[in-house]
């Protein structure tokens, strides 16, 4: 990660801030703050979130690394500007202060303010967290309880937002300030959703149905994850939080039971979410698209966010094991590897002829969005990426991803240094010691694992996911791990219909695809994997910023096009036995796969994850 | 096809009215003739078109049932309607009349502006053919040539229409009227788009680009079709009867082009066109979904239209082959057995636990939409259909399509007496005759064809899809012809990745479903088709009006669900050998097919087309 995370800090966080500049979002915060004249820029309500999201990035991005004094001031000039921009009142979007004036909280299904808030309290949290500076914290705190002033059962609003993101930011900010009250809000808003607040009337023509703002059902009744990706998985971090801080066993199990319908059910092998571009929506059960998964870089970040506090929550192996999938398979592939250029829909495939790059859909990636939302959130995701990988407890310390760094808890400290993704060798060097158990999590991909201690082997025995090893760790004791990364083939549910008699390549944690640059002959719809010739990894430090590529044997379907219909019958009872064209293959030819987050980083062209076997 | 159309004809066109109303069109016509007072009501600039399309329909019935007093009175209203609504000028148009007054032709993009005087014309120009009244055919022809004193290279606007319709309408227009400034202006229309008229910026965000208009190229360039499905196939029926006036070779080669390669790449399996909800767009080559099928009810009206022009431009039975699967399998879904309710989108699956039903696309049938442009495109085809069935010429007569009725051309007459679609059998008989040649489709699902004249065999062999038969016909012979309908399983192209591994039943010109009632298990997602065992097909009087459903065996999938992670993989360069859930299928359950075009007319439920094999 440590190559990714340095584009981070050094092209994008600073990057961005004249992203926002040329997008407008600043502009409008000095509208709101009477510090220029003109007209709100752009036609979305939730603008400023892009500001927050980005001023979370620098935070973290700061803790870490630090930043120049030139960044440091333009940082601090920008939560100033946040700050003028508040009202007396404590109330704060440029939205309804300047095109909207007058409206507020009039149009919570679609006006952002309370998802806005909820940017803003995180990265005042983390601003307060990295510079020990009270003031963006000063801005959250009031607009919270200007929140907190209105809504309620027996206040002025009883409602909820049409984009969750308030509930988990108010229990970061009870976590920060020990105040109650934000805890309860949190509560309240969680509660309140799944009432038809947000959709009074039956929905009609085109407009989204309830389920799209999960209002359609209490979340403690829900069965299955429903509507709007990015907003029913911002909600269940939220709903997560809660539990973590109340102990609601109904909310627990809520969450439970939803995290494993949508695993089961709902997440394509990158561990993207999202099947429809309309309405950026879950789908059905098993729905799950190649070309058109959406898959939106942002609810792959709402996903690693809700996956940690579910390991937190539960202690549970499989949260980190979808954690790493999603980081590696769903975030990463948001952003160019020079970290210019970005990816708001992920799709698992492109076909030959694509026409339509265009848009912030398109498969081309763009510079910015008109809705910019996922470029801050990769930022302040992966500048904070490390809070991710290490738990620890007075009992001990759990590394739930690897990566190299030093790592301090309660109980100890570590040093971490490992290849991976590229080798799953891992030594764990420990730096302070005690009496305390170390927690190694070993990945559901991973079939043969060793480990040892200073030499020694240990059992590898690892029925939940995790290996324990308990002793009293002395300063220098080095654990190593070694998780065996084997090229895999791996094939889904039946019930995947997309993908029937397909098979992706898998190592480690790292799902491959194909891209049509990389092969002998143009075009990928007429391949054919040949599963019968070995498949061979190879480490090209040279290509792709250094990469494992994947190669093997394929076949192409005979691309004659006699006949004008692509559909052939058999007569009578027995199976069609003819499809058209027909199919006998070509010679053996040769293909390369490349990691799939590093797709789409030289030319435009075809591309695939799942491949046909016959 | 009688049923059918009878329900077209007693229930849709008299119902039409009624919807109309009640959804602000003929409100909107008359804010504009100044009869009415109040705001414009709905948000679309196209609602004009839904009243034309329904003048249509009943010029239409009205030419072969005639109407009611009370319909013809009502309709002879509204044509007095669109009369006081028309300016002086000859321009009309109720969206920019009342709600954008003074911003005529400024939005060529999205005002269809050009879109509503195309279904003018076409209600015109039928209205005039069945009843003689001159009246509505004057309205057109004075906003024709309003258009045409505005419209042009060197005149005031060099533009076109961001949704074709008017080129085709203005070819009509020429016919009726022998003025050939209306063919010209057609000329015009065709020849400027695709030279970026309608997208004079790049693109940006998620507005749609120039292929969405078709605006991208010159249709002469063109080698695929692109962006919006029923724009693209109106303009194509455009460029069709501009090619058969003129002789234009170059537009010729471009439509039967472009027509191969929708038929071969961009079909699915019932003639629905359009893969994508998102734009209401092609898709990409052999990109055919099946529960995200849009398959918009109005692309397969303006895909019959459209193969309609080619059959008479060339001659070739192709094109009636692809207009008799679309009329049965992707027009008749999109309207109840009851005639009162609709479908916008057509898809071929419905998933088990399919939860969003709402909106204009959703898969419960609706009364009418937001977007109203399905409903009465259905009934003016309806209601015109057998104009699609019979060519004729001074050599003879061209069956395209069977049913049953009296025909007649200037060569002869003949009276048809069939079964269809049910059975293969098909009586001729002879009332006018003549030396002249017959000629009866052979539909390319047909491998097994007799003939016979008067009771003697006659030979069979058709390489192009047509059986002719040449004599000198007495009134009274009787031509036989038996097309035998076994029940075929028919598999796709293996580029459809959507459907690889899975078979489709098909009768006759029918495609079949499975809908969940009908089965006795609930759910079709875990279905495995038993392709080794017999099927049947059984004649139901009493289900669904009448159809023959097929029977056969099939397994299910177990349900398990042990694992929450849907994919699984096997080791090194061998195939994965144990997808999860364990798919050990269960004993033989019998199951029935219906034809599609009778789904959703009972329960809500799961429903599909294509069957996994395995």
């Amino acid at each position: 990660w440590a190559a990714r995370r340095a584009v981070t800090s050094e092209v994008c966080v600073p990057q961005g801030l004249g992203r926002l500049e040329s997008a407008g979002n600043l502009h409008n915060l000095r509208l709101a703050a009477g510090r220029t004249a003109g007209e709100y820029r752009g036609d979305l309500p939730f603008l400023d979130s892009d500001v927050y999201k980005w001023l979370e990035a620098a935070a973290w991005t700061e803790a870490e690394h630090g930043l120049t004094a030139d960044l440091a001031g333009a940082r601090d000039a920008v939560v100033a500007l946040v700050r003028a921009a508040q009202r007396d009142d404590g109330y704060l979007n440029s939205w309804f202060q300047v095109a909207k004036d007058g409206e507020r909280w009039t149009d919570l299904r679609w006006g952002h303010e309370l998802y806005c808030a909820g940017h803003l309290i995180q990265a005042a949290v983390a601003h307060h967290r990295a510079t020990g500076e009270e003031g963006l914290l000063a801005v959250a705190v009031r607009f919270a309880d200007c929140i907190d002033s209105v809504f309620g059962t027996d206040k002025k609003i009883d409602g909820v937002c049409g984009h969750a993101e308030v509930e988990t930011a108010l229990v970061e900010l009870y976590r920060e300030t020990g105040e109650q009250r934000y805890l309860d809000l949190a509560a309240y808003f969680v509660d309140r959703r799944g009432h038809g607040l947000l959709n009074p009337e039956a929905t009609r023509g085109t407009a989204a149905g309830p389920a799209y703002c999960q209002d359609h059902l209490p979340v403690r009744e829900a069965n299955a994850v429903a509507g709007h990706a990015v907003r029913q998985l911002y909600f269940l971090a939220g709903v997560t939080d809660l539990a973590v801080e109340t102990g609601d066993a109904s909310l627990r199990a809520a969450a439970e039971r939803l995290w494993t319908e949508m695993a089961a059910r709902k997440t394509h092998i990158t561990g993207g979410l999202g099947a429809h571009h309309a309405e950026e929506d879950f789908g059905d059960p098993y729905e799950l698209p190649n070309e058109r998964a959406y898959c939106e870089t942002c609810a792959a970040i709402a996903s690693v966010q809700w996956n940690w506090r579910m390991a937190l929550l539960t202690g549970e192996a499989k949260y980190s094991d979808l954690a790493e999938r999603t980081l590696y398979n769903a975030v990463l592939p948001g952003v160019s590897l020079d970290g210019t250029r970005w990816f708001y829909a992920n799709p698992l495939q492109v076909r030959d002829e694509h026409l339509d790059r265009h848009g912030d859909h398109g498969v081309s990636r763009k510079a910015w969005f008109r809705c910019a939302c996922c470029p801050p959130n990769v930022m302040r995701l992966l500048a904070s990426l490390p809070h991710y990988f290490v738990s620890g407890d007075a009992d001990g310390i759990q590394l739930h991803q690897y990566a190299t760094g030093s790592y301090e808890a309660v109980a100890g400290t570590v040093r971490v240094e490992t290849g991976y993704p590229w080798s799953g060798g891992i030594a764990v060097t420990i730096e302070r010691g005690g009496e305390w158990t170390l927690s190694l999590r070993v990945p559901g991909w991973c079939a043969d694992v060793e480990a040892g201690v200073n030499g020694v082997a240990v059992d590898t025995v690892v029925p939940d996911g995790w290996l324990r090893i308990r002793r009293a760790w002395q300063p220098g004791d080095v654990v190593s791990l070694n998780l065996a990364m084997p090229i895999r083939l791996t094939a889904a549910d039946p019930r995947v219909d997309a993908v029937r008699g397909c098979a992706a390549i898998e190592r480690g944690p790292l799902v491959y695809c194909l891209e049509e640059g990389d092969q002998p002959q143009p075009g990928l719809d007429a391949f054919v994997l040949d599963p019968s010739a070995a498949l061979t990894a190879d480490h090209d430090p040279g290509l792709l910023d250094g990469v494992t590529v994947v190669r093997g044997l394929s076949r192409r379907r005979t691309a004659a096009h006699p006949a004008w219909w692509p559909y052939r019958s058999g007569a009578g009872p027995t199976p069609p036995t003819a499809p058209t064209p027909p199919t006998a293959p070509t010679d053996p030819l040769p293909f390369t796969a490349i990691p799939y987050y590093a797709w789409a980083n030289r030319q435009d062209g075809a591309m695939r994850i799942w491949l046909p076997m016959a």
